[in-house]
């Protein structure tokens, strides 16, 4: 019955994230978003609080109350803060509802690593570790097949999917070392949420970059070494640098490796990526000559990647751009939502990217 | 039958307002693009010209050849240059494909004032002279009725587009006089078009804003007097101040006016424009103490407007914001395409705004 | 004696116009800057509170103590919020101290416009009143003459700065008339102050331009109307319409006006300009077929002014661009430091723009 | 005798190292700028080329004519295209005229590297080999010494400015390896210089970041090489990937490498930059816990530079943060300058830099 929609709720939804999930489901020939939820803007209606809506969405935001979200939805996407996210997903998922979390709350499959990256004195423990096994890493390039049906899918984090997009398929092949691994990642000011920051007041980060989070501190270095890690089939310890650059949207990883056999002809690793995303609806692998350029990819769900290897300094460089709100969190969740509930996979998703 | 689909041909591809026509209608349920045509990147596939559109369009570009559009398209929207664009849309005309043509060459109802703003040395009349009185200036919010069947529609400019919007209805119900209008309004770098140029390199025009062409010489100025002499009823000379901005997209027009009765309640001015644009798709008035932000509406086909009232000065100011590539170009040209086929107004166009 | 330097204070140097102050003073061939107060970032080291002065100003931050001030410094500045600063000014005045006020407490002459533009219902009335008639409005190009040997200095508003210089020699020579003035002006960030706020938020301002506090409600109205007043002898009700860019620096402001006699040449209030600032060591009247852009007087304390008219719908625009953080604050009070105690004028102040 | 001035050339004087020389050296306490050349510009005056000039110089540019230099300066700045310099600077040294040459023809001591990387078909060879043993490396933290009295300096680029003065100390001390370095550096768009270009076109470079000249195919590789090289006294081959920001100003340099010994004290590679660069006039080692913002070094000499390590990935990454126009051309070459003529060593560069 073509007609009849999903209904959708959204908690969450004062972020970027929640802005971001709104704006791509209001355009969703599938679904309906039924019901809009977040602690800070509720009783407000949702165009006070993105003007962007305005005309396209009338909804009053309401507080979190799991059984308004279990009568009025068949599906739910939890955009809230890691730690405050688990006991939601938990609620919902009791009573019955699909749940798209983009938390890092069910993304590392081990309970002791979340202690170690985002426990606090106050919460050293994973709020809902028996939640962990049902849940599903949302990255339909690699996890496709186990997204149909799925109950809860963890959305990864945007810094991740853009690079294991870039790296993996090198070492699902062995092209690439698993020792030695550095990435260089580069982000708009989006990824730092919409809560201002002096770090990201427009007169001081408008004409400026840098790191941020350096020597592994930043929480998506686990996540990033436990998908790296299932492709290599082996532990991997790798430096992530993350940077703030002065844009909004966009994500390019720079993914730095030894090659295993560095006399491998230069375009293998780009033609490894060819393959291995052939069929992808949402993979660009570029033609030889071609870099990626965030610009190229704002406002949709596209990824463009690409690896390059230095005969001279015998190092491979894999590189991807996604934007960090589309790839990197909404755009990804619908598309996993698709997968989940058997829809097309490309639904609500086929915008291409605004440039310029 | 739904699934038949409007063929479609772009000339003129190469620039902002082909590219964002690309954007627009490879995602219009109702269209399919057949042929894009340029005569720069003749040759090329699109997404080596546009390398966004890399994965949604793979046409190669070909040099302009009406009877080639004749053969493959129904409508094409032309995007070329003013005194360029009339050959080609006349060649059109005769071989009966519907034209939207997005240049300047039928916006101005008078040959003469062609001559005065558009005309060189070279060519100092109007090119195609007898296509004027076919042409219907494609402003749906004031010539809806007669876009419907039309032969050749005349897309407004982005400043006009903005700037009638927002005082046109004052003048239509005798709000504010004639005398003395101000626009001063601000556009993103888009406006000025893909060609690079010193005034648009980053370094320089990445942190700045400055006034171009004042003093009444920018060419957008007798468009704007023209329209909204028509909803005065009167002769109208104003002036028109453009600006560049550090962004690339986005209009903010600023339009001061003279009250025609000072006393009068000072929300009278935007609940007139909320009485005019009810019911209408695009446009937005905005609630009282709210104002207009570009960045609300990019990359959507949507008006923020509102209009307020300084009783101290005794000035009015009405104020809009829109996309100058969407509802200032292409996206306003696919509104009308809608019209003139009796489509869905809104077909191709439900985006909401891409924010932040 | 050219080796001992003047003993300065910054009294609220936290914010952008207190880094400001230092930025330039640190530079200042005869001063030194002795105190730093504020009450935010006390203990601090500067440097911590601004790595731009890492390795050029090494002292701590105070909390504010009128008599350390006046042990320690002969001058102080004051870059504190409007009503916390005057009873600051009074204490630092108590005691000698030659002050540079940069809040709006002591700009407007008439203490009963300061309550109803800046007074609250807790303070309804302006705290120092006795020291309105000490204070020179520090516009050097107006008042140069009062400034040697003055005690207090109100150093005028940003927009203010940019607003008189373009049009006040017209208003002087009664070029232009003053009914009908309509100023149209453009901001950076960095005038909304160091504190973050969403509207300052890169993602959201990054890309987008509006206008603020329409209809005559932005503080800096009577101010402008006051100075503007005293050029034309006659009271002046304007109205005026700030924006904010996507940029860090600069404003550039488009004063409207209606010519006295519409049939004057062209050029004739350019000219009027250039005779109005030949001399000034600051003011650069840009020769015809040049406009003000803020990239050209960025960091620095120089303003670029020019004059336009346009005979088809007789109006006159003015317009100025200048650095709101130099010439708009900080300089202007160097400046004005400078005059006060017969240095040489541009003492401190000669760097030449940032650009690009 | 305090009161003489260096009189100063500028060949090349129309983009923008040739901008910030002038810049900079109009309010150089020592320096007299008497002749500016351009071929593009020639007949024109300065501040027509660069309004932000207007007021502060006011000679008109000349062709390229060594003669009229050696009458009319006592040191010349070289800012042209790699092989155009190497004839001008024969030309002025043939002349007796003291020359800082900002170009890549003196900087690699190997002829056949600048063959291999800067040769192409017409121009395979060195333009003046015979020249390259006077040639000092202008980077004055490594060769001070051997700059005092120098004819002719080949200041470095920017890229290897910011990425030697990062690792070079590690190297010279052996704390990190030659083997395996990566190094990762970041952009404004003035690098690319002032002629305008798709690549820097603000609509498509304003918002987006993306990686060029990839693969070690960017020629300041072999001058990071060759310099690494000298401090580890080893031959250094290395990954240098170069990214375009949408800024002006700013270059970030993340410079990646394996600790000697793994097992060292995390702060010890920040500690010996701190030891290496004690004294130093404009290098900043910043405290534990702060990092490198280009923001906060933008229009200034100075360099902000630290080091961590991470234990987990057995990395250590050095970072250094310069303002490329500044001390990665401009302000270097004057600062090579004053050590050559025996001047003080920061004359001319005292400005703080430009924050927010």
């Amino acid at each position: 019955m073509p007609s009849e929609r999903i209904r959708v709720a959204v908690v969450g939804a004062s972020g970027y994230t929640g802005a971001e999930l709104l704006r791509i489901l209001v355009s969703h020939p599938r679904a309906r978003v039924t019901t809009v939820m977040a602690r800070r803007a509720a009783g407000q209606r949702i165009d006070e609080v993105f003007p962007h809506l305005t005309g396209r969405l009338a909804l009053h935001v309401e507080a979190f109350d799991a059984d308004a979200v279990a009568r009025s939805a068949d599906v739910a996407f939890a955009a809230l803060p890691h730690g405050e996210s688990a006991p939601v997903v938990m609620a919902l998922r009791q009573r019955g509802v699909t749940v798209l979390d983009l938390s890092a709350d069910f993304r590392l499959t081990d309970p002791a690593a979340w202690g170690r990256w985002y426990g606090s004195a106050d919460h050293p423990d994973h709020p809902a570790p028996a939640l962990l096994a049902e849940a599903v890493y949302g990255l339909p390039e690699r996890y496709r097949d186990r997204l149909a049906g799925a109950g809860l899918v963890a959305v990864p984090g945007c810094y991740p999917t853009a690079s294991i997009l870039a790296v993996a398929p090198l070492l699902d092949r062995g092209l690439v070392t698993v020792d030695g691994i550095v990435i260089d990642a580069k982000s708009g000011a989006s990824g730092a949420g919409r809560s201002p920051a002096q770090s990201t007041h427009l007169p001081e980060a408008g004409e400026g970059v840098r790191a941020y989070k350096v020597a592994g501190s930043h929480r998506h270095t686990p996540e990033i070494e436990q998908e790296l890690g299932k492709a290599a089939s082996a532990a991997v310890r790798l430096l992530f640098t993350p940077h703030l650059l002065p844009m909004s949207r966009g994500i390019l990883s720079c993914v730095y490796a030894a090659p295993a056999d560095p006399d491998r002809d230069d375009d293998s690793y780009r033609r490894a990526l060819a393959e291995a995303y052939a069929g992808e609806p949402f993979v660009d692998v570029l033609a030889p000559g071609r870099l990626p350029d965030t610009a190229h990819v704002r406002g949709s769900n596209r990824v463009h990647v690409t690896a390059v290897y230095d005969r001279r300094s015998r190092r491979v460089l894999a590189l991807s751009a996604i934007d960090n709100l589309v790839k990197g969190a909404a755009g990804q969740a619908v598309q996993c939502m698709n997968l989940v509930l058997g829809l097309d996979e490309t639904s609500g998703l086929d915008q291409a990217p605004l440039f310029p």
